[in-house]
């Protein structure tokens, strides 16, 4: 069993620089967000590559990529066309035309998060990029969600995209260098999925509905390894959900899912471990999104990673089952690692996010 | 006089990749989000390197740095010591206490935004990342006015940061190079600045207003040099800007500022061209805080860039004048371009973006 340190680093404690934050009051501080005019989810999209559409949940995917490249001269346009392709699916999904759409808030994983602003570019709707890594999915949920909840905007596409290639290149090295990996490393996605978020009439009151978001918190618990995603990310994964739950008086057994983006096999087990050193043991409602992308024998160790892991299940398996009412109310947090390889060369450790959206079905019990 | 190209560059049409969007209809799409709550900026501080500080408007910053690395390692350390003081110090000046701070929205050039998410770990507040490169500031107050006006939170941070030494060494060379720069270069301004938007109570009648904003379109005339900012960026800010003045009716005479995140000397020559050839001629409301951040004399070329460019000069300068009723309405347009090093390797060319916000004075008439 993996043993975690809550302890500082020596290299961190040289520069007097305080890694571990101090323990959360999970409740002084107001962070749910409650929507009260009902923000839809009106269409959607997944993409992945072939390895994903070969997973346990590949029949869910609404569609799979069979070239890295996908007719790309390098892996980085592959990923943008990925994206656009998802994008548009969505917006097909909703029955809208593109112009329809009032604002697309996306982001991703590469340097100044190239992939989403220059796919955002050929779309031609205005953009709000955020970050928050593998988090991108619930953050653009969030602030869509916010924004057609208040009326400011209509409908609102939240989209977010990885690629192994191009993550691997960025992060760790080329795949040309076939470096071996180690056993606790995760597998990013490739893939990219869509949400189109819109506000309520006749129409879509058969789409499933974002009741309320929690903003994540930074935290760092003094992971630096680059390869274990899944340990960094926990902690962050943790504050979320107990802010989740002590402030919503909500429990696991509330939600006929709560999901975590990317933790992974180890990660996962991480999280149970420091939820139920917290008193909050979880149960088998809760998932990770990692976990479950990949069959033990795709050989992806601990599961997949990267901001289209949780999103392309989100879209599709997820809110499959929301439409179908199988899911009543699902908790979704996906998680993030906000390192860059600059930060982890300078001894720094990687601090993570994981922002939260509660979705509830149109045949659910209301949130109070 | 710099005759700017509308056309698509060589390297990129044997990709058949459309690079020039096809023209705005400005007034199609509804972009312009109103604040009726009156969401009001309650503190700000200013950081500013020492360069900064001895420009036109070196009396206005709040606090100068006199050395680079400010007592740290590195120049990546010293940047996030930089944003830590201008939260702390707009928190202070505004009489609340870090915990009584909902949220932190930031953002700023790094690869992953690590300062500002490092930062954000030590100031222990829930985050929000956006990324819009040195549009960072008014991305950041758009959405924080947003989630205020709606009543979701009642305190939330802004912030961002850029830092010389960081952004070349990350963009273009590191500084030990002693690369020669082009005339056409900027100079990205080493600061940080972080504000306050609250929501309207007795005390805060005296504060600025953020009474609308408008973001941004992801816009690429076909520019690819890495040190041509200001003419990559203008198309974007003119696009706001028609945008701007098509959807509310105003014109340029109607605010006292009309002024453009870092574009620079030859960047503000190129947005009145691209203005005037769509009937909409700048007159001396408009200046470009790029423009006006530095001296000639500092041998800066065409003046000042990054995230901080603006958003100091509008943390100290520009709300000092709206807060004693100098001004009665002004609109800050910060413009950022979105490549990254390896999207311009692989032969992309630049795609910007510019995000609007319209801040009036508590003195100020209302906006309709």
């Amino acid at each position: 069993m993996f043993s975690f340190k809550h302890t500082k680093p020596e290299s961190m404690s040289k520069d007097n620089v305080s890694v571990v934050p101090p323990p959360t009051n999970f409740s002084s501080r107001k962070r749910v967000m409650r929507f009260y005019n009902t923000p839809r989810i009106i269409g959607r999209m997944s993409v992945v590559g072939e390895k994903e559409s070969k997973g346990p949940l590949g029949k869910y995917f609404a569609k799979c990529e069979t070239d890295d490249k996908m007719g790309e001269k390098t892996f980085e346009r592959a990923e943008i066309r990925m994206f656009d392709t998802a994008v548009r699916g969505a917006v097909r999904d909703s029955g809208l035309d593109i112009k329809d759409v009032d604002l697309l808030i996306s982001g991703d994983l590469l340097n100044q998060m190239t992939t989403s602003s220059y796919a955002a570019r050929d779309i031609g709707v205005p953009h709000i990029g955020v970050y928050g890594a593998c988090s991108t999915m619930t953050e653009s949920l969030l602030v869509a969600a916010s924004f057609v909840d208040s009326g400011y905007f209509s409908n609102v596409l939240c989209a977010t995209c990885s690629h192994f290639a191009t993550a691997e290149r960025q992060f760790r090295f080329p795949l040309e260098y076939g470096c071996q990996r180690p056993p606790y490393a995760q597998w990013t996605v490739t893939g990219a999925a869509a949400s189109i978020v819109s506000t309520n009439n006749a129409d879509t009151e058969r789409f499933p509905k974002i009741v309320m978001a929690i903003p994540g918190m930074i935290t760092d618990f003094g992971t630096n390894d680059l390869n274990n995603m899944g340990a960094a990310m926990a902690p962050a994964a943790m504050d979320t959900m107990c802010t989740l739950f002590t402030q919503t008086g909500f429990c696991e057994s509330d939600f006929d899912l709560v999901v975590t983006g990317d933790l992974g096999k180890l990660g996962s087990d991480i999280l149970r471990d420091l939820m139920r050193e917290r008193g909050m043991k979880l149960g088998q409602n809760y998932i990770d999104c990692g976990n479950m992308i990949y069959d033990v024998k795709q050989k992806c160790y601990q599961g997949g990673s990267g901001c289209a892991c949780s999103a392309t299940i989100f879209n599709s398996f997820i809110l499959d089952k929301l439409v179908k009412g199988e899911y009543k109310r699902v908790a979704y947090l996906a998680t993030g690692a906000l390192m860059s390889t600059q930060s982890c060369y300078q001894g720094e450790t990687i601090p993570c996010i994981s922002h939260a959206v509660v979705v509830e079905s149109p045949f659910g019990g209301e949130c109070e």
